[in-house]
């Protein structure tokens, strides 16, 4: 068993794994506020290493040059991590047999900023399931172009511990502090799952309704019926959470639908990763939220009828 | 009360309201057979009336010259009909208060072969109920480009009458005669409800599926989960069905299944309405089987959520 020691965070060396638009948003804003970030990309990597690093931000815009910048674009090359902080897409997690073990020692702290569920299970599998913690990332961010990304609005970020320890308080606490110190909103949750869930009932009917049926989420609220259906998918999601012994507030409903029509007409990440005919999260967004609820013998049609729809449009789109 | 006289459908005048490719092919076999059939059509009737009308069918491809033909544009200048065949797509069933008055009399059979339900209800207001009758065609026609129409399998028509009545059961022989006599399959059900029902067993899993989600048939059976979608539709479509007093064999569930991969990527009436920005089919072929279900309070969560996803996709497509 590998004791958790906050010490190594007083400097941490942290490794973005990998760098997309969430990585390199969060990595470049560590690296502004002093952090030694090691960022692992694919095809940008050239791209910034040669032209620095740009955010756009409703924060406040900025540019990384590239003596500033950390670019690897395999791990072979980066440095042991204190931090490594997981944004790769979860239909990728595959990829992370070859991209972990270069970078880690057996005191790695592990911070899966991905999607829905299954995530820290997985990177449980490559270290002590005590260096394992979570975040969810509510916040609005796309890749504009190579070297170029847009931060639209929002960035909270909840983090909380895979398993719960004597040194999983002080660990968040420190996580907080660098996050916070680096101009990222941070909230400690003392049930990461909850957090987890409670991004769900957002994520499953607006990233699947847009991604089945090809809309944007303003015209998924558009019709009484289209609003009616969202609100059934959410009591189906409430349910399977209640199967991991999550309670969800009812009230999240309508305050997640007001908060999306305010949002105008805005594409999803599964809606883009159809249009780009790019896999979609099925797993962590769908199939494992739906085997929650079927493990405990809950009906959840709405859910499943969208899983299924799901299942179709991804084989089909890839 | 008007007598239905089956002695009309001697030598009768029949109209087609409106010819588009379904009433252009049916018509244009009851011409091929020396009827008399006077077409009215919308876009295509100019250049029909300089060129004819071609036919090519899996049972032999035919051309009607134009002197053969009696095309209008406008209801006005028909004779008044002894049978109308109304083949006008049912998101147009508005437009019949301008078109069936001018040739109506109080004994011309009204013979619906549109989709889904509502229909003859809608017929029953011109008229006498007991001179409706509906028609199910299980068949595959398209129009290929003005004046050229694709049959290209089926093609058999199952026909009833909306109100059973004494004189009923003549006028469906001598419906069936004509239809026989002019190279078209048809079939008499003593219960039109129940031919009707069994069509929406298909029509709604795959016109919806299909408009929903912009895939073609065989995409919609590529996966174990889109095929078990499509059973859980089907089992709601039969519990709709009972509440309207319809008992549908299960066992057309496999055999639909069956025959639906057998006809490859095929293209649904409402898949083609989504693509080309027309309104769907959808009271006919989704809310009023929903409605039947739900007034009598049976629950139905899968036909529910397609219908909620076909009006969300009806909304915006147009």
């Amino acid at each position: 068993m590998a004791t958790i020691n906050p010490m190594s965070l007083q400097h941490p060396t942290i490794a973005i794994i990998a760098a997309g638009a969430l990585g390199s948003y969060y990595g470049a804003r560590l690296v502004q506020h002093h952090h030694t970030v090691h960022f692992l990309m694919r095809s940008d990597a050239a791209h910034i290493k040669q032209n620095g690093l740009t955010i756009k931000s409703h924060k406040g815009d900025f540019t990384l040059p590239p003596e500033k910048l950390h670019i690897h674009s395999d791990p072979s090359t980066m440095p042991k991590a204190d931090l490594a902080i997981i944004a790769l897409k979860s239909t990728a997690n595959a990829h992370l047999d070859r991209l972990l073990p270069p970078i880690l020692t057996p005191d790695t702290l592990l911070l899966t900023l991905q999607n829905g569920l299954g995530n820290e299970e997985k990177l449980a599998s490559f270290t002590d399931p005590k260096n394992v913690y979570g975040g969810v990332a509510f916040t609005c961010i796309n890749r504009l172009s190579p070297g170029l990304i847009d931060h639209s609005s929002h960035g909270l970020i909840r983090i909380g511990a895979h398993h719960r320890n004597e040194s999983s308080a002080p660990t968040l606490t420190r996580l907080a502090e660098i996050f916070s110190a680096s101009n990222i909103d941070c909230q400690i949750m003392e049930n990461l799952q909850q957090a987890r869930w409670e991004k769900l009932l957002w994520n499953i009917p607006f990233n699947g309704l847009s991604a089945a049926l090809d809309q944007t989420t303003d015209k998924l609220l558009a019709t009484v019926e289209g609003t009616q259906l969202v609100r059934q998918i959410m009591q189906d999601v409430i349910t399977a959470a209640s199967a991991a012994n999550i309670t969800i507030n009812p009230d999240l409903i309508e305050s997640h639908i007001t908060n999306t029509k305010k949002m105008g007409a805005y594409y999803t990440s599964s809606h883009v990763d159809r249009q780009n005919h790019r896999p979609l999260e099925v797993d962590a967004l769908f199939t494992l939220p739906l085997k929650t609820a079927e493990k405990a013998n809950l009906n959840t049609p709405y859910l499943k009828t969208l899983h299924h729809q799901i299942k179709i449009v991804d084989t089909n789109a890839t």
